[in-house]
């Protein structure tokens, strides 16, 4: 059995999030979708709490019809130290034996554990990125063809972008 | 919906969490573990890592046939710091209403927050407990009739009751 | 009887924050001022340890003669994780009814938790703010017109002007 | 001017503390009173939160009708490493003289960093004695006498005696 | 070149300790002496600051004629976590090939890394042991000949008795 | 006797380091160098771990024939707590009677806290710098004249350029 593991901020999941975890899906048997900084929300950068983000997550994987039953969703604190974070990360999840990331530091850090790292498939990032749907939340413009519907419905919910709102209020004082 | 919240620190899981677990899920739509004490693993009373306790409860899980997909396992770091409990479960966790205890501290502080606790059938705490599993690790007696026969095999797969003697001789030092 | 609760970090005290006291005084019987970001000092924007600024504030009280005896003094130092930050306030003061405040994410954060928040007149941000003073200090300009004369009177009498230059030095390096 | 320092748990503050603040009034001008431990509550041995003890010295001390202008009432937090605790302390608190204590380590620490330390009067440490306090609480003794009839009062009103059973039963479990 | 690696508290470090490192030294090129629980002192069982203890290991090697250049002296504060540890412990020295210990938790720490392990001699505990010394120092019996004679003049030096005498007095309260 | 204190991040240690500690070293008797913000790798401005830049001085020293024996290489975390970070410092390395640094806030902490403080000479900036070693590095420049042989050349053996290169890209993202 493989196991993979793939690790975000998710602030907030959105569709190419969902290709990637299909994508991963159909090449391991399980999956580990790591929830990183979990301890942040209410931040103009990091909106959601972890819960609200297992929350979208799990929502946007049954909407998907996607094996939720194979990924684990996992939240994960932050350490600012890099030099034990591989060693953090293992100990909160169960066993893996690929990770998926084309982040630098990432890689860095699990090629220098000798783990084997796999990229992912590059989806257009300009649509595709967790920035770019904060950016139209704050001014009013569509944000919600960026993420599948199940989780527009969810912040919708929770009133995700007067949070979102608010928090930047703050950032520009 | 209802959801509802079940904690513990898994040192391991045994039967009678499993029946905790099953009771809980007649009564709820879905249910939250908390694996609590999720950075602690390598000491006497807490053996295994968070990553290590999510998989034993899966196995378990899947072993009894219980409908995993309803179920949400989540490490949470301890805070030693009573007063903000709360929050911080509730951050890290889909929103639930009612959590499900025995624990007087627990009760209390969800009480004092104004959340609904109920509590949970007494099953026998002489052999349903992580204490007396780890008792007979350590004297060689059978801890596998304790415990769901996945988590059994598990611990065996990974040399537990060998961790778990090594820790206890330097408990003792 | 009803308590008010007003954050600040204060560095320093100025006469902008001795109006809204005044203010919220006459509206409340006790007035719990929580002197925040405790732990810094000697930083560009914090440059007074707590202890300084509790004794700042209490000269300054007393000077205009405002009723010292309803006010409450209490530092608090920050915690990053904006989720259970109103628990870790309410922790750590009396218990309060309402909250006087502008700021958006403090509003937030009370708002979701169920507390009643109070906005507090605006006074004249430009010359009523702590930037302005410290930017003062640093220029050599008349910065001793923007605080109560005792809160110039006590940084004068630790060389507080002296220490914003020497950190801001730093900052620049 | 002279300012004293005096520091306890205050779990819960008795007639004991209370006299030692009148004896140290009748010695300095002003007198910090630090309330130790303030992170911490819902335990067997720190049943109240930081603001709990605040407005219970608070109202021990009006009714007693002491000085309270010259009192300032201090939460901190406790850290393990006593080689920066004379900082931690002296960056929280005003200017201060002279420490109150009989406490060998806090003596040894203040001594240690070349500050005055003086002994205070010894009370009758067997009723004077928040572990009494507690004893007799969880027993269903009379404690009331060992404390300000303002703090008993208090203690009533947030329902401590019932908290601290619930403590104690989860501690000896 | 070979590296080796040896841990201790060194509360304090005694002719056993001494004799350890002779006997690595013979085997090593270089050696790694890790100051463990760094950032504690002025406890019953932690008398003595790392930079203390740093000073005291750097005198008895330069008593005992030890090649002190092949030594690294290296303080590392504690993290409860274990998982994490065997990361802590290699981001904070240079690298080495085995690890010499008889500790069973990291025997097994640097097992599970995959790192190599090496017993080291065992000298009589009964008399080469801290506990034993700190146990002498209390009661005033003759400590000083479990020591290196550098180590017993530098522990008088700093009054290092008096301290734990102090300590002491406050843990039985 | 006289113990200096030399306090840097040295990442990495570059030749205008070295002609600090030869200065320095022609004063004193011996030499505490602190290497700060141990905790930190794998950034872009902090790539090496503390025991990667012990290693990396000691060689230097040992290069320059310098007497390391005088030396004490103590790798210290920061606090971001100003107020106690003289004690911090205090604690972790032996007693020292003069500080060497031109660093403002250094400067600022250690006056306040009455110890000794002398300036280091100029070097020249421009080309004594780890920030100008890293953007080198980055740009496919020079950076090995910059540094001591010994330096460069355990440099290039971990490929720290490699390491760098890929912080960076991540910090651009």
């Amino acid at each position: 059995m493989i196991r993979g593991l793939f690790i975000g901020r998710f602030q907030p999941f959105h569709k190419g999030h969902l290709k990637v975890v299909k994508n991963i899906l159909a090449k391991v048997d399980e999956l580990v979708i790591v929830i990183g900084s979990a301890q942040y929300s209410h931040q103009p950068e990091n909106i959601f709490t972890a819960g609200e983000r297992i929350t979208m997550i799990k929502m946007a994987l049954e909407e998907a019809k996607l094996d939720s039953e194979r990924c684990y969703l996992i939240p994960l604190i932050d350490t600012m130290v890099h030099s034990i974070w591989v060693s953090h990360v293992k100990s909160h999840v169960p066993q893996f034996e690929v990770i998926f990331t084309n982040e630098p530091l990432t890689k860095r850090l699990f090629k220098e554990a000798n783990m084997k790292v796999e990229e992912i498939p590059k989806y257009d990032r300009k649509i595709c990125s967790s920035t770019e749907v904060r950016r139209r939340m704050i001014n009013g413009e569509d944000w919600e063809e960026l993420v599948p519907k199940a989780v527009a419905d969810y912040i919708n919910c929770i009133d995700g972008v007067g949070r979102l709102k608010d928090l930047f209020k703050t950032d520009k004082v």
